[in-house]
């Protein structure tokens, strides 16, 4: 069977999973949670195993220690995964939701249902944990889960799903609700892609490239995730040591996620009092700022910022730096250089605030408040799938509401139209 | 200037405005309304005059009466557009609403607040009021609409697109708000398509195979709209002239549009009281009944149906009809050949109503009412850009929340993450 017939193959069956997973009661999707999760802890010796061949082969190909982390396995990371299942489990049922419902005047009953979206690819890096988390809130929102890890992962991940489908064949959820696309070439990524009327929606989970490349090639709808460009505008009337404190922490308490800050504005009006506080706490956090003339002429380690620098999304200890006339002209940067994530704005003044709050057009905009909080479980949702960047269907963190669509009921005694 | 450096050069220029006109409060949004209103009533004469060019030019062509009499203007007609417009003008204004709002435990305020979307692309065929309506529907809520009508009605849309940004030169939605995609090749429409990044979001309205070819070239996320395959199913427990009612209005009432029914499945216990009444009252309706085996036992006039029948949008006087031995046979039917817009039971069983709503997997599920209900008016909306069928943003009839994002507003006082 060639690559793309085994992909098909799968791909039905995943179908099918669906029509017999969406109409499940919460209370059989909540006891196949379990299950999975039992399972997963009594099998975490064969799924360690199963990893340490994946570790292996990236220590061979020269992987760096910070990808070993992220792909590496322990009997403490499964419990902890298996734990995360069951905390899916305790959160409320999306599905059936009445989002809307009236009645007509002329007498027909309206209702705007919630329903699962059908089956959900997700693309994703070498984090296997993301193969069980995925999984469980596809699940939980009556979704069948299509998985496409790392090939880095892929023995990893194999392992889990085969875990899991085991653990369903005793529920009352259907095996192939969670399946693993066939094949770890590049290949088996387009299959999945092409796959219109298959597979209802993708949901690619990874860097810029990853998620660019989706964008462009698939004829399933995507779900943009992720990509953080992120700015924090110091306003005139910002306090300056609120300022300096949010700042630091939106870069430096995790500088890796998409949520850290990659960009600061500051007003020229207060430039002189906060900028050089601001470098001095960078500089001690071990930051290196890139900035423009003006930032640059309040310090001799401000190294100068290319046009690239703008639009980077560091990950890292580097922060892109400008001082900036208006308000107005800290939203103009944003919107020609931001990734639409999350702005911050620092100000004492509500017209300020009231106005910087219009006028960016990002999935987030914090008033008084670090970046680092646009999260799902910040944000009280409970878990997250990713966070959109898109403005279609769903946008900012995405919780289990986010894996659903909805119908529409309408209930009648005869009704004709006249 | 090449067509493409034309059109990326209005595309520019309705990104720019869209930016301007998202923040604007309702009542300037609802003044330029009126405005274009008044200004397309004191134009008529001129715009019926660009018309008639459109219809000579469609006459010459042998374009069919039909079509010729969907191309054309009147007074009246330009006049009940304009008070379309002023309808849209008095529908609630969407953006700003707050549809989800707490206090997070750490003191952090979140709402989630309705935004425009910004740019939305509008492909249709040879209506030129479309190009009123999509204008109303997209300013009022705070969208830029970039239409790309058809060529057949050129003329019409250049005059009625410059009489609309002539009127909006004297409000404060700027003028580029409303814009015609530049030429009339197919070309055109693909600079439209591949212009991710400046358009935000496509809607094709029209047949089968222009949605179709949008959907597979489009790299702007699109939101499909209206093919109807409609089925209605008659379950054992129907009351047979609810029954027939039903079925007569889905399919005669007005057959050429998306809510009419194609296809109707009848289980095998009530055929023989149903199918004879249900074939008696088409006939006299002058419709066609396209049957499989045992529907054509019923009538010699049945014509035998083919593979194509059951997948069939007919938009005439034609219908597909077939018995079943369960609901869930019709449910398999459904699902194997629907298009996933509407689907009717007719049933006095409510655990057979439940079943067939839980099961069918469709915008629309109707339970004892016609299919043709499925309609923004209807369902109270005020207005509708399309009906979806698709699962992501919107499903089932568009109104001008469907034309909406969110985004999320976060305000703190000084919060950082630990």
């Amino acid at each position: 069977m060639s690559e793309r017939e085994e992909f098909l193959r799968v791909a039905r069956r995943a179908r099918e999973a669906a029509a017999g997973l969406a109409p499940l009661p919460r209370a059989a999707k909540d006891a196949a949670l379990h299950a999975v999760a039992d399972a997963l802890a009594a099998a975490a010796p064969g799924i360690v195993k199963a990893n340490e061949a994946d570790v292996a082969r990236a220590r061979e190909a020269g992987t760096s220690e910070y990808m070993i982390d992220r792909l590496s396995l322990s009997a403490e990371r499964i419990t902890a995964m298996a734990e995360a299942v069951r905390k899916v489990a305790a959160l409320p049922d999306p599905v059936g939701e009445s989002v809307r419902g009236t009645v007509l005047p002329n007498g027909l009953e309206l209702r705007q249902v919630r329903v699962p979206l059908g089956v959900v690819g997700i693309i994703y890096e070498g984090r296997p944990n993301v193969t069980v988390d995925a999984a469980a809130l596809c699940l939980k929102s009556g979704n069948v889960a299509m998985l496409r890890g790392s090939s880095s992962a892929h023995d990893s991940n194999t392992a889990l799903v085969r875990v899991m489908q085991e653990a369903l064949r005793g529920t009352d959820v259907p095996a192939d609700a969670v399946q693993l696309v066939p094949g770890t070439s590049r290949e088996s990524v387009k299959h999945l892609m092409r796959a219109r009327g298959l597979v209802d929606v993708l949901i690619p989970r990874g860097g810029a490239s990853l998620i660019a490349s989706v964008v462009e090639e698939s004829t399933v709808p995507v779900i943009e995730t992720g990509v953080g460009n992120c700015a924090v505008y110091v306003d005139a009337a910002a306090d300056v040591d609120m300022a300096v404190d949010i700042l630091l922490n939106a870069k430096t308490q995790r500088p890796s996620v998409c949520n850290a800050a990659e960009t600061f504005l500051v007003h020229a009006d207060i430039a002189d009092t906060f900028v050089p506080r601001a470098l001095e706490a960078l500089r001690e956090a071990g930051v290196t700022v890139h900035g423009d003339e003006r930032m640059r002429a309040y310090g001799d380690d401000v190294v100068e910022a290319t046009e690239d620098d703008w639009y980077a999304e560091y990950l890292s200890l580097d922060i892109a730096g400008r001082v900036v006339d208006s308000l107005e002209d800290a939203v103009a940067h944003i919107r020609a250089y931001g990734s639409g994530h999350t702005e911050a704005i620092v100000t004492a003044s509500q017209p300020a605030a009231r106005r910087f709050v219009a006028l960016v057009d990002s999935a987030a905009v914090m008033v008084n408040a670090s970046t680092r909080f646009t999260d799902g479980e910040e944000f009280g949702f409970g878990a997250e799938i990713g966070i959109s960047t898109q403005k279609l269907h769903a946008r900012g963190p995405m919780g289990l509401p986010e894996l659903t669509s909805t119908k529409y009921v309408v209930t009648g005694e005869g009704h004709v139209r006249g």
